[in-house]
This record gives structure tokens, C-alpha cells and sequence, in this order.
């Protein structure tokens, strides 16, 4: 079966009638749309989908998720979600557990995905450190700066342009040829950004990035956070799952030490989007940054413990219930399944970086083992492999991942996804997030890749 | 059948495990768990339950959720999502058209819930008049002053806060004994923060307030933005579909001259949660307010029409599905569908307001027929209704809808909001939003009422 049955959009607007009308359509029509709509859905799913980090269907997740949508209710009150919001506690608790914190305390959140939750994070820095800024705003308060990465996630600087706070004070700091952040020269920028007389409030390490997988070293990063006195925060959005495994989790130590983490189970663990929580090492300070109060929802004369009506600690009023297939799958399979599904993963990068590192016409984006399930590399078909003339080489290879992706987009075979980096052109980052993807598929993606790019 | 099978939290947790272990649990336990989250659940579809804003389950609704759980995918480019793209482009221009933009053009998004669509407003209407403040952030404008009925919802003061603008520098405009916005309050209020040397970036007019389902007179509104440039955003996520309605849509004469607009049909529409869209006038405004271009994600050098990959507009990276379900069930029932539903939950709170307005032992918190189908009453029991000392009648009546709505929730026959407002004491809120319920629900209600408060 096909991954994709790829049409431009042109096309696709004209496959079916899409429009909308007065009069109601039969039900034939709408049978006829429902079916359309899978077969131009991606599936992503099948175990030949690498494009994203969300990927996969799992069975129980999806039990949850439809049961979710026929309970159809909102987590603002423990009035209208009495379970849901007891199940966000419990797991809630038990992620910090896996954290590390003290007894599991501290606070969290399920948010609208990972770029929020980090947001949420920027928010909570700012208010710990100018509970003012509530009330007065940004011109309350000193110029802030932020610092994260190079190869962080863009979330960072879009929740600096949300937040009042400007893309230009989100400092970027460099990262080493395998994409962590350099500890020396986080210290160094932070020491210049006092001396110009800004504030440092934030620093967001990444445990797993984006394109590379890298985890920075969050132990050296936490001695410099506590040294000068900077929130720390731990944007896991895509590595933070490794916690769950005891063969990987040491790539995270330190995480323990953070103020905050951001950490997708929708991601590494295969829950079905959307499940990504904020984790907060403070326990009060969501509720007094967030709170307005509104006494049409939080009345304070109900009948029962107030401290579960957690919709005020919210930037969402009305917040959909991602909790409860996080909890069914997490029921069903327990810690130790999940750990067998990202060490599978991890075990098929693993196959895929001992296949390529020396194959001929590959070469590896950076040298060693993955440590997330990232491998990138570059595939250099045999017109572009001997060419001697650098410049025109990489100006040649720059174009082959495009290329070669729009072809298995049109076969419909597979799907990985590609980008430049820095002055790096073109090449494919695979990632494998699917425990239904088998070492089959992984040499069938480098199959595909080889009879696509032949000819290039 | 019940609404409610109430236990307070602590009786909850002990009800049923629902601790999370290393082990997997067996599938038994696993239907067991179901089975208790969905006794323990609100039936929220129950026509009885008049709760929140959001009821109801629409059963073609309900499929079109499910198929979107079954494609788990994400909306921030065509590559991922191509018919869900598409159907957001559809329907997005089709809702443009039913608020009266010119040929349906402009921008806009489905986002994580009203209070996330206020945000998004407010965000572009900060950087539509400084545009620097992406870069820069707010230390590089001047004081920004925004306005809102102290009627409005209390996102727009939490996004202020988030934004780094401040609760304090929004202004809260004075609303009339019907809830409604005084033009010349707002006005006034604009005139003197110019003269503080404060710019006035935005009006937030509400379409539908929360309590008292008030709609603002946008039309004056819009003069006064007009008159002082500012931009002029509706919150319409309560009472926004009411422009489906050829009977009610004058309510919101005016909404087709504001720069933006919030509207929830997950509310009035009855779509399954979350389904809220923010609706902008200019064309090319979010992208450019929020874009950050990252590379791996929206490449350049697709085979598509890259007009598609509308991610980059978002706040949020991933971006759950939420149009498939509105886009489902507008197919299998038309406007006409929509309108027919909406037009029956108005003639019912009609009819509730009717049936109470002269009856013995009830008082209306404000005159004249419902806007909305927010009905606002107080219920005076016999032990209240005679008293003489008006500061005991009050304090006794104050606590008369919390014990009612207590044991209403108890013998879980019913739920209905209450809420203090302004100098006013707790009062019922009633709302009808799902077309299931009926005269007899209503008659019910009120019966109930006098049941469970006859002794207070």
C-alpha cells in the first residue's frame, strides 16, 4: 500500500466537490467525502512515513481518543471533566517522578503542542522574575534576553515575538559539529548581555533537536543557570521521551535540574496528536501568573476542592482533553512498553547509520552514533559523486533530497523529509518515531533513495 | 439517564486504580478503565445538560472526529495534511463571506480555542501598527492601550498579559444594564489615554458576552475605530454563529467593518471540541506577523504551491485537525441545517424567558427578551423571596444557586451555570446551545429549580 497519493493542490481541489452550500448534501455525498478524504489523507501510519516526528497509530491511543471525542468536554473544571482532570494529575505527577523531582511535585500542564508549551515556559520566567510584568507589561521591566541554540526549535524565538519580548533578545548560541550547545559560549554570551545592561531570564536547552537529535549537556547548562541565576528550561518536546527508557535516559541527565520541561508524548511515544505537556518544577506559580479569576467559571462557593478547577492556570479557556490516550496507552502498555517501543526506534537508527556511514554515495551530515533516532545524510548520485569541482557539487547536490522527495511523493512509496543547515545544502533527515517500522523498511528506504537518484 | 454521577475528588481517586505502573495492565483492566471514565464522565450531549456554552454531540460531527483521529496528522503544511489544508481554505473563505469581507477574502486560522483566537488578534493588531515589535519587542513602542466591555471575556485581559502588555492597559469600557458596550464610554476612554500620551491599538467588541450573551453595537464601534484608526477585533466565539441565522444575524450588524473576528463553532454550532477559528481582514498579516521560516519544515524548494504550507502563519508548530468535523457536518446539513438549529435553541431560552419572566418567586437580572440564549435569572425561594431586610435577603440569596446547583448536581438530573456579577449576587446562568433539548427540558428545569431550592 502507498503512503501517499499525491496531487497538487489545483488538482486535488478538483478531485471532489469540496464546496460548501446552502442545502445539505446526501449521505451518499457525505460517504463519498469521508472515503476521498482518507484515500488524499497521508498515512502516516504506514511504516515507510518518516516525514515528521509524530508518527504511527496505536490501536489503544486510538480507542482513547474516540472515546475522548464522544465524552466531548473541556478540562477547564473538575465540574465538566471530573476523570480527565484526575487523570492529568496522576500522569502529570508521574511524569516529574520520571523527571526526577522531589516526590514528583511541582505543576504542569497539557498543552496545544510543543511551540505553546515552551511558550508557556518564557511566560512562566518572566513572571517569576517581574511578577509585575502581569499587570504592567514588558515596559515594567528591564530589557530581557533570552538564549537557546542555534539548532533549537523556532518556537523559542516565536514565543519571544508573541510574548513582547522580540526575536532580536533570543540569543543564539552555537553549537559543536554535532549540533549541542556549547556550555562556554552560553556563559559567554550571558556575561555579555549583562554587561550591556540586559536582563538574562531564559535559557531553553534542547534535549533532542529538530534535524540533528542532539541533546545538550543539560548538566553544565544547569551550573551555569544556577550560577547566574536564570531560569532553566528543557525543551524535550522530541528527545524527552528517552526518560522513559533506562538504556537512553542518561542523555538527559540533568533535565532533573531544570525549571521547566517541555515534553511531547506524541512524539517518541506514538500518541495520537495532540499530547504535549508543560512540566514545571514550581508548584503555584502557573496559577498566580495565569490567573484573571473570571467568576462565571471558577466560582469559589462550589461543593468540592477548588485545587482541581486547573483551568485558570491555562492561557486557553475551553482546553481539549489530550490527557486521557496518553493514560489508556500508558495503562495498557506500561513504563516498560513504552521503553520497548523507543528502543526499538533507537535500535533502527542505530541499523540505518552502520548501513550508510560507509556505503558508497552516502555521507553522514556529522560523524557518530545518533543519539536520538535522527541520521542525516546525503545521498550523492553518481553524476554528482565524482564531479571535481566543489562549488558545482554542492550546488548539484543541493537539489538531489528535493528532487528525489517530490519522486517519492509521486510514487507514493515513502516520505522522509530533507533541509539545509547553515552552509550545509540539501540532505535528508531521517527519523523513525513508528514501532511498526521493521529493518525492512529502513533498507527500503535506502533502496528507494538509490533507484530515485540515479539518474540525478 | 443521568448528566452527572457526582463523587468528589478524593471518593473519585479511590473509585477505580488509576495509577500508572511499569507493568501493562490486562485488556480487561483496560475496558474496565473505559467503562469507569465514561460512567464518571459529564454527559455533556445530554439535553439537560445547560452547563457551558458548548453541548451536544452531533453524530456526523462525532464520525468526521473519529476519521480525524484515524489520519493523526498535522496541519502545518500540504505536504502532511493536503486535504485538510484545503478544507480550511474552503471553509475559512466561506465563513469570510458569511461575515460580509468582499468576495470572501482576507486570512485566517483554526486555533486551539477562543481565548487563543482573541490572542492571535490582538498579536496582529500590535503588529499591524509597529510591525518592529517582532524584532524589537515592546520596549521599542510606545504604551499600548487596548479596550473591552467589562462585559468581555477574560482572555483579552490574559492575553495582554502573555503579550507583555499588561492587564492594566486594558481598559475596561462600561457596559449598559443589557450588558452591552457604551459607545461614548469607549470613546471617552480612547480620547483620555491619547491624552496620557497611550496608544490605542485595539477594541475588542463582544458578539455574544458570556453571562449575559449581550451583543455590542458594532456598528457604533466601528465608527469610533474608524474615527481613531484603531483596530477594531469582534469576539464572536459565543455569539458569532449567529450569523448563520437570517432571523438573528442582524445582531451583528457591523461585524463585516472589523479587522478581525473570533468565532467558536464549537459552541453555537454544536461542532465537537476544539473548533474555533479567528477570521482577519488583511490578507498576508499572519504570515508575516508570526513567520519564522524554519527550514526544516517548510522548505522552499517544494514541487507544490508553497501558498499552501500554512504553518508558519500558526503560533503553535503542530497544529491539531479541527476543521474536518465543521467542514463534515456543514456538508450533511447545509447553512439551512445550522441555521434551523440555532434559530430552535433561540426560541427555546424565548420560551424560558417567557415562562419565568412574571412567574412567582423568580427575578430576571436584566429586561427584555434574550439576545442570545443566555436567560440570567435569580430564583427566590419561599424562606428568601418575603424577607424585608434587603442586606439578609441578598446574603441569603447569594448562597440559594450554589446549593441548588450542589444538589442538582447530586441527584444528577441537571446542570446549570451560576455567577455573581458586578454588585449583582449568584445567579443562574441558562444557555441552550444543543439542538437536542426540548420545551419539556426546559419545563424540567425550571421544576427542578423549585424542587431543590423549596426549602432554602
Amino acid at each position: 500500500s502507498e503512503v501517499i497519493d499525491f496531487h497538487y493542490p489545483n488538482e486535488l481541489l478538483q478531485r471532489n466537490n469540496w464546496e460548501l452550500s446552502d442545502e445539505p448534501e446526501t449521505l451518499d455525498d457525505i460517504l463519498i467525502s469521508c472515503r476521498a478524504t482518507l484515500k488524499y489523507a497521508i498515512k502516516t501510519a504506514h511504516p515507510r512515513y518518516f516525514n515528521q516526528l509524530s508518527t504511527g497509530l496505536d490501536m489503544v491511543g486510538l480507542a482513547a481518543d474516540w472515546l475522548t471525542s464522544t465524552a466531548n468536554t473541556n478540562m477547564f473544571t473538575y465540574e465538566v471533566a471530573p476523570v480527565f482532570v484526575l487523570l492529568e494529575y496522576v500522569t502529570l505527577k508521574k511524569m516529574r517522578e520520571i523527571i526526577g523531582w522531589q516526590d514528583g511535585r511541582g505543576d504542569g500542564i497539557f498543552s496545544p503542542g510543543g511551540a505553546i508549551s515552551n511558550m508557556y515556559a518564557m511566560l512562566l520566567a518572566r513572571y517569576k522574575m517581574f511578577p509585575e510584568v502581569k499587570e504592567k507589561g514588558m515596559s515594567s521591566v528591564p530589557r530581557l534576553v533570552a538564549f537557546t541554540s542555534e539548532h533549537s526549535h523556532f518556537s523559542i524565538k516565536k514565543g519571544a515575538a508573541a510574548l513582547g519580548i522580540g526575536t532580536e533578545s533570543v540569543i543564539c548560541i552555537k553549537a559543536d559539529e554535532r549540533g549541542k550547545m556549547i556550555p562556554s559560549d552560553l556563559e559567554r554570551r550571558i556575561i555579555e548581555a549583562k554587561q550591556k545592561g540586559y536582563v538574562p531570564f531564559f535559557v531553553s536547552a534542547t534535549a533532542g533537536t529538530t534535524v540533528y537529535g542532539a541533546f545538550d549537556p543539560l548538566m553544565a547548562i544547569a551550573d551555569i543557570c544556577k550560577k547566574h541565576d536564570i531560569w532553566m528550561h528543557v525543551d524535550g518536546a522530541w528527545g524527552g521521551s528517552l526518560l522513559m527508557s533506562r538504556k537512553h535516559r542518561w542523555k538527559l541527565n540533568g533535565v532533573e535540574r531544570a525549571n521547566s520541561m517541555t515534553w511531547n508524548p506524541h512524539k517518541m511515544m506514538a500518541v495520537p496528536l495532540q499530547c504535549s505537556a508543560l512540566l514545571v518544577r514550581e508548584e503555584g506559580l502557573m496559577q498566580s501568573c495565569n490567573q484573571m479569576q473570571a467568576c462565571y467559571l471558577f466560582q469559589q462557593d462550589k461543593q468540592y476542592d477548588l485545587s482541581y478547577d486547573t483551568g485558570d492556570k491555562a492561557l486557553q479557556c475551553g482546553r481539549h482533553v489530550d490527557i486521557f490516550k496518553l493514560w489508556l496507552m500508558w495503562r495498557a502498555k506500561g513504563t516498560i512498553g513504552f521503553e520497548a517501543q523507543i528502543d526499538k526506534c533507537l535500535e533502527l537508527s542505530e541499523y540505518l547509520y552502520n548501513k550508510i556511514k560507509d556505503r558508497e554515495g552516502y555521507e553522514m551530515v556529522f560523524d557518530g552514533k545518533p543519539q536520538h533516532t535522527n541520521v542525516c545524510f546525503w545521498y550523492l548520485p553518481p553524476g554528482v559523486r565524482y564531479l571535481e569541482d566543489k562549488v558545482e557539487k554542492m550546488k548539484r547536490l543541493h537539489k538531489v533530497a528535493p528532487v528525489i522527495k517530490a519522486r517519492m511523493m509521486e510514487y507514493g512509496t515513502t516520505m522522509v523529509s530533507y533541509q539545509p543547515q547553515g552552509d550545509k545544502v540539501n540532505f535528508f533527515r531521517m527519523v523513525i518515531s513508528n514501532p511498526a517500522a521493521t529493518f525492512e523498511d529502513i533498507d527500503f528506504l535506502i533502496e528507494e533513495i538509490e533507484r530515485l537518484g540515479q539518474d540525478l
